[in-house]
C-alpha cells in the first residue's frame, strides 16, 4: 500500500513536514508555514508562485527528490517559465501538485512577506579614498607631429593633468578605448584602481563611479549599492544564500565537498549566483519599476511593459557595467567556498586556512558580471573560520584604536567574537548555532509578518500574551483569529527562554517544569515524538492551522547556543586578563533588537552595565563598506588580520565545563554580584504575583 | 550547359587556378603545385592528406565555398576525422572530389615537402634572469603553536630563505596550493613571477621550468621551447598562420575588420589556435614519437598507439602546463588582431597604434592554454606598423650599443627597416610585398623539394640553367624528368632577376626585351592572359605538368619590392644624415641564403662593402628569446620602442621619385661609384661573351 503522505522540504527557510499526497506546492507551503507569493489565488495566471524542485538525494533530510516527483509540465505554466528555466526545474507552485517527497527552493522573488529587518547601512564615520578614482581629461587628436598610441596619449594626459605614472590597463579596457576616445572627441572619463590600472573608459565627462560592499554570511548575503565619489549608501539589498541546500552550516558544506566530486564547483558557482543576483537587484533599484501592459482582447505577441516613473524622483539607471568596484568579506569557509579553494583543512585542527590575506582578483576571474575589468577585493581571514566578515566588524568599530575593553559579538549562524583594545585583540568563533536567529526551532521562521516577536507569560496561570509582526494589538486585546501567528522569530527567541524561565515553565536547567505545569493544557507530550512541549499560540490563532509551540528540544537548542557565547566570551576575557568589559557591541539584527536586560539576566555574555551595551546592526557589512570606500582601510584590514590573536575554544581546556556551567538559567547571579539588582528588578516587573522559584517554591 | 572547370585556392599558399570538375583534391593540388602528403597513393587508407573545406563568400577571390562542392561524405573518411572535425569541413582530399568552386585549406599536418628553411635558433648572448623563477623550499606542517595559513606558510618560507617579499599568488594557483603542499609532504617547489607573483607551485623539487619564445609574422609563426634555468633551446617549430585566409597582408585583415562584423574575433581566435597548435607542437616534440599499433584481422576497437624510444634519447615528456611563461612579438597589425584590439587606426594616417607599451596578460585571458595562472609577454610596438618583431630585432641585435652605423632589414611579408647607432635609431616599414619570399608570383612557393633556388642564363642563347632544392645537380647535367621542378622560392628571385638583366632578357626597366628574344622559344605571349612570360623550365622537367615561367607581372612585383627597399633605406640615412651604413644586417630566411654581391648590384639596398653584409637569421625570434630569458630586456625593449624615431614613408616629399628611380635595374652606378667594380666583376664573370647592354647595344 502506498503512503498517503509525502516529505516537502523548502528551501532556504529549512521548513519541512509531512503533507497529503497530491496537494500542491503552495498548500503544502502554507501547511509548513512557508511564505509563497500567490497574487492570483492559484488561478494560474499572476505567475508569482515559480519555484524550483532540486534534483538529487538529499542525505542530510534522507530524501531523493526529482522533477518527476511532482505532476506534469502544464501548458499554463510557459506563459512564466522559459524552456531554459524549465529545464533547470522551474514550475509554478498552484500547477505542481506533489506526488513524491521532494525538496523545492523558493526563489527570492516568490518569497511572500519579506523579511523586515533589513541589513540598512548604518551612519559610520569613512574618509573617501576609494580604490577607483574617475578622471576625467581631454586629449588632442592624433596627428603627424604627436602620433603617438592611443593609451600612450592616454597616460601622458593623465600624467600632465593629475600626476599619475606608470599606469597600466586591462586587455578588455584597452579593447574598448579606440573607440570610446574618438566616441567622446577625445574627451574621456577614466577609471583608475589603485592609481596602477586603467580599468574602465567613457566617452565625455562623468563625475559619478559606482561599487558594491556584499557581507556574505551563511545565510544570508546582503549588498551596498554606493556612489564611491559621494559615499552615499543608494540601494540595500539581502538575499538568502541559495547554497542552503547544501548543508545550513559551515561544516555541512566542508563535508559535502568532501564527499561529492564537483561539490565544490556547485557550491561557489551557486553562490556566485547568488552574489550576481544581489548585485542585479541592487543596479536594477536605480530603474523605474516596469509594470506590464495590458493586452487588448485578442492581441497576441510578447508581453510589453512600461516604466511607471515617480514623479519628482530622478533615476541613476545603472548598468552592471557601471559597478566599477566590489569589497567582499565572509567566514573562512564561505570565503574558501565562494574562491573555490579547498575548504577542507579549515575544519581539521590547527585549522589553517588556504590563505588569510586579502586578494584582488578579477571580477571576470570569478564569473561576476560587473565591468570586466574590475578587481573585487576581498577582506583578509583572521584564522579558524574567522573570516573577512569578523575584519569587516573590526574595521568599522575599530576596538584597536580605544583604551577601554570591547566585546563585538557577530551572532549569525556562525557566532564571531572578538575582545580587545589598543593593547591586544582576541577573536573566536563559537557554535551559537542559527538558534538565536530562530532557524532549526519546530517554529522557527524569519523576521516576517506573522513571527511572534514578544511574548508574556503569567506566572500563576502560565498564560500567554504575545505580539506578532504586522499587528499592534496583542494576543490579550485581539480576536484569537486575527493574530494569524505562524512562528516565532530570532527577536523573540531570548523574550521565549526568559519568561518561560521566570514564569516558571522551564527549571534553571531548563527542563519543563512538569510538577507547576500539571492540569495546564499547554503543557503536552507531542503526539508523534513524545516529547515534552508548551503551547505558546493556539491553532485558531495562527494562520498555519496548527498550535504553534516551543519544544524541549527548541529550549536545549537556544540553552546551548547562550551557553556557548558565554562560556567563549569569559575564556577571551582569562586570556585577555580582564575581569569585566568596558563595552558589549552586539551585531547583526539580533543586536538591534535584544532586549539589553533580558540578555545580561539570561547569561547571553559576561556582565556589563545595561547602559554599555550597543547593537551596532551590520558591522561586518559596514566594514565592507569602508573598505570599498577607503582605500586605507584594506591595509588597515590585512593588519587586524594578521594581529588578532585568535582563541580556539574547543582546545582549551576548561571549555567544556564552563559551556555547561552557562548553560544553566540564568546565570549564577553569586558569580556577579552587581547583577543581582538587574535580575531582582526584572523580575519584580512581572508583576506584584512575584516569580515562582520552581526548584526550590513549593 | 554547365562549366567544365572549376576554380580552386589553396591556402595558406594561396595557389589557384581552374581545374577540370570532377577530380579529387588531390588531383588538383598537383596541377596547382600545391603539397599536400598522400603517403597512401590515394587508396584512403594513410589519412594523411586531411584537408579543410573553407565556408562562406571569399570576397577577394570572387567565389562562393561550400562543403558541399565536394563529393558527398565516405565512410572510408570516419577513420581518419571524427565528427567534430567533419562538422568544421575536414575532408581526406584523395576522396573529396570537386564539383563547384572551393577554397581549400592544407593544414600543417598534411603538407609534403615540409620547408626546408626553418626559422632555427641562433646563438646570441644572452644573460640569465627569466622573469619566471623556481624556488624549492621544506616547509613545516601547521600546527597548534604555528596554525598560519597556507599561502602565508609558503610565503614566510620564501621570505626566509630567499629573501622575497610581499608576494601575491594568482587565484587558480592558490586553488591548488593545499593539496600540492600535503602531496609534496610540505616539500614544494613554487614558480615566481617577477619577484611578485606566485603563478605555479609543484609538490617536491623540480629543478626546471620552460618558457616559450613565439615570433608571429604575417604569414608564418616561429616558436622557441626554452629551458628557463639553463638558456636551452630545446625545440624550434614554425607554422603558417592559419589566418592567411582573410587576407594575404595586414592592410586586406584591417579590412576584413571593417567590413565584417565579428571578423576582428574571428581572425584573432584563429591566429590564438595557432599559436595553441604551435604551442602544442613543440611540447609534443619532448615526447618519444608514437606509432599506431597494427590491428590483428578482424580485431575493432579505437587506435592504438605505442611509443617509439630512441636508444639513449632521454624525453622530458613535458605538459602545456609546464610552459610557464611566453613571449610574443609581431607586427602592430598581427598585435593588434591577435589581441583583439581594433586595428583601424593603425591603417589610417597618422596611424596610432592602440598601445606602444609592453603588456603582461594572464595567458588565460587569451585563452593560451600555458598554465594557467602565467603570463604571456608582449613586446612592445615601435610606430604604424612596425611592431614587437622589429623591437625584437633591435634588442637581439643592439644596434644602440654601438658607434658603428647599422642598417637592419628584416624581409618579410611586411618589411621593416632599422637604420641607427648609439646616438639615434630610425625605423620604417615598407611594402617589400611578399615578392621577395617568393610569394605572389605565378610560380612562387615555398623553400621546399622541387623549388628554383639559383638560377644561370646564357647571354646569348638565353637557355636556362637551374637547380632545385632536393637535387644536387643542376638542368645542365641531368635528364628533363628528373628535375621534377615546381616552382621558383624566395632564395632563387634575386637570382631570376640578376640573370634576366644580366643576360639581357629584361631591359633596365624591367621590360622584357623583345628584339634580343624575337624567335626564341621561351618567350611568348601567355595564350590566356596575352601578357609576354619567359620559360624558366619545360613541362617535361617539371612534377607539375606545366612550363614554368616567369611573368610580366612577377618582374614589376621583384622591382616595386626592391625598389621600395631601396628608397626606404635612402630616405632613412637621409634623415640620419649618412651617406654610407658600416654594416647591412639581412634578417630572416631570405639573409641567410641571399647572394651578398648579387643584392648589391641589383640595388637591393644602398651600397655597403660586400664583407659588412650579414645574414642574421630570425633576429625577431632571437629578441623574443632574448626577453623570454632575460627580464632586462623587456625594460630594454620598451626603451627601445619609444626611442626609435619612426619615418613614415609614404609621407616623405621624394619618396615616390625615389621609390620610382630605384625600381631601375640595377641602379645607377654613377651614384655609387664605387660600386662599378663590384658590377663589372659580377658582369664579367658571366664568361667570355660578355653581357649584352640592351638598351644601348645594337
Amino acid at each position: 500500500m502506498e503512503d498517503s503522505t509525502v516529505m516537502v522540504i523548502f528551501q532556504p527557510s529549512g521548513s519541512r513536514g509531512e503533507v497529503p499526497k497530491g496537494i500542491n506546492i503552495i498548500e503544502a507551503s502554507r501547511l509548513l508555514g512557508v511564505d509563497i507569493e500567490a497574487l492570483c489565488g492559484e488561478k494560474k495566471v499572476c505567475g508569482k508562485c515559480v519555484v524550483r524542485i532540486e534534483e538529487g538525494h538529499f542525505e542530510k533530510y534522507n530524501i531523493q527528490s526529482a522533477m518527476d516527483h511532482v505532476s506534469p509540465w502544464q501548458e499554463e505554466e510557459a506563459k512564466f517559465i522559459n524552456d531554459e528555466r524549465r529545464k533547470k526545474g522551474f514550475r509554478l507552485a498552484c500547477v505542481a501538485k506533489i506526488n513524491s517527497d521532494i525538496l523545492v527552493f523558493v526563489p527570492e522573488e516568490s518569497r511572500a512577506g519579506k523579511q523586515v529587518v533589513s541589513k540598512a547601512a548604518r551612519d559610520i564615520k569613512i574618509d573617501l579614498n576609494p580604490a577607483v578614482k574617475v578622471y576625467t581629461i581631454q586629449l588632442e587628436k592624433p596627428s603627424f607631429e604627436d602620433k603617438v598610441g592611443d593609451f600612450e596619449r592616454l597616460c601622458n594626459g593623465l600624467q600632465r593633468e593629475h600626476g599619475l605614472c606608470d599606469l597600466t590597463i586591462d586587455i578588455v579596457a584597452l579593447r574598448k578605448l579606440p573607440s570610446i576616445l574618438r566616441q567622446g572627441n577625445w574627451e574621456v572619463t577614466v577609471s583608475v584602481w589603485n592609481d596602477k590600472e586603467i580599468i574602465r573608459t567613457r566617452p565625455g565627462r562623468h563625475d559619478c563611479s559606482y561599487g558594491v560592499a556584499i557581507d556574505v554570511g551563511t545565510t544570508t548575503c546582503a549588498a551596498y549599492l554606493c556612489n564611491l565619489q559621494t559615499m552615499e549608501v543608494i540601494e540595500t539589498s539581502s538575499l538568502m544564500i541559495p547554497q542552503c541546500k547544501y548543508g545550513e552550516d559551515v561544516m555541512a558544506r566542508i563535508t559535502f565537498h568532501m564527499t561529492t566530486p564537483d561539490g565544490l564547483q556547485r557550491m561557489s558557482d551557486d553562490i556566485i549566483e547568488g552574489v550576481n543576483d544581489l548585485i542585479s537587484k541592487v543596479v536594477a533599484s536605480t530603474h523605474p519599476e516596469k509594470k506590464k501592459v495590458k493586452k487588448k482582447k485578442g492581441e497576441d505577441g510578447p508581453d510589453e511593459y512600461v516604466e511607471v516613473i515617480e514623479e519628482g524622483k530622478s533615476y541613476l539607471r545603472l548598468a552592471m557595467e557601471d559597478i566599477e568596484d566590489i569589497t567582499i568579506g565572509f567566514n573562512t569557509a564561505m570565503h574558501h567556498i565562494l574562491l573555490g579553494l579547498n575548504p577542507e583543512y579549515v575544519g581539521l585542527a590547527p585549522f589553517p586556512p588556504v590563505i588569510h590575506h586579502s586578494m584582488d582578483i578579477k571580477a571576470r576571474d570569478l564569473k561576476i558580471g560587473i565591468n570586466d575589468s574590475s578587481y573585487i577585493f576581498v577582506l583578509p581571514n583572521e584564522a579558524g573560520f574567522v573570516g573577512g566578515d569578523n575584519v569587516g566588524v573590526l574595521i568599522a568599530e575599530e576596538p584597536y584604536k580605544h583604551d577601554e575593553v570591547q566585546l563585538i559579538i557577530d551572532i549569525g549562524t556562525n557566532g564571531e567574537l572578538v575582545l580587545g583594545n589598543r593593547h591586544k585583540l582576541i577573536s573566536s568563533s563559537c557554535a551559537t548555532g542559527p538558534a538565536m536567529e530562530g532557524a532549526q526551532l519546530a517554529f522557527g521562521m524569519r523576521a516576517a509578518p506573522g513571527a511572534i516577536e514578544r511574548i508574556e507569560i503569567d506566572p500563576v496561570t502560565h498564560e500567554v500574551d504575545y505580539k506578532v509582526i504586522g499587528r499592534e494589538a496583542t494576543r490579550k486585546f485581539s480576536k484569537p483569529e486575527d493574530m494569524k501567528a505562524k512562528g516565532i522569530c530570532g527577536s523573540g527567541i531570548l523574550d521565549v527562554l526568559a519568561e518561560l524561565y521566570s514564569s516558571g515553565v522551564i527549571t534553571k536547567t531548563g527542563v519543563f517544569n512538569k510538577k507547576a505545569l500539571k492540569k495546564n493544557p499547554r503543557f503536552r507530550k507531542n503526539p508523534d515524538t513524545r516529547s515534552p512541549e508548551f503551547v505558546l499560540a493556539w491553532k485558531e490563532e495562527s494562520s498555519i492551522g496548527k498550535d504553534i509551540v516551543i519544544t524541549q528540544k527548541d529550549v536545549r537548542q537556544i540553552q546551548l547556543a547562550k551557553g556557548a557565547l558565554y562560556a567563549g566570551c569569559k575564556l577571551m576575557m582569562k586570556r585577555m586578563g580582564v575581569d569585566k568589559v568596558d563595552k558589549v557591541k552586539i551585531a547583526g539584527a539580533f543586536g538591534t533588537h535584544v532586549d539589553r536586560t533580558k540578555a545580561l539576566v539570561m547569561g547571553l555574555f559576561p556582565d556589563c552595565e545595561v547602559e554599555s551595551i550597543y547593537g551596532i546592526g551590520n558591522a561586518a557589512g559596514d566594514g565592507c563598506r569602508a573598505a570599498l570606500l577607503n582605500v586605507q582601510k584594506r591595509v588597515e584590514a590585512n593588519w587586524c588580520s594578521r594581529n588578532v590573536e585568535y582563541l580556539e575554544l574547543t582546545v582549551e581546556p576548561t571549555f567544556e565545563k564552563d559551556f555547561m556551567e552557562a548553560m544553566q538559567l540564568p546565570h549564577m547571579t553569586d558569580e556577579f554580584p552587581h547583577l543581582e539588582g538587574v535580575v531582582a528588578e526584572y523580575i519584580l516587573k512581572q508583576g506584584p504575583k512575584g516569580p515562582v522559584m520552581p526548584e526550590t517554591g513549593k
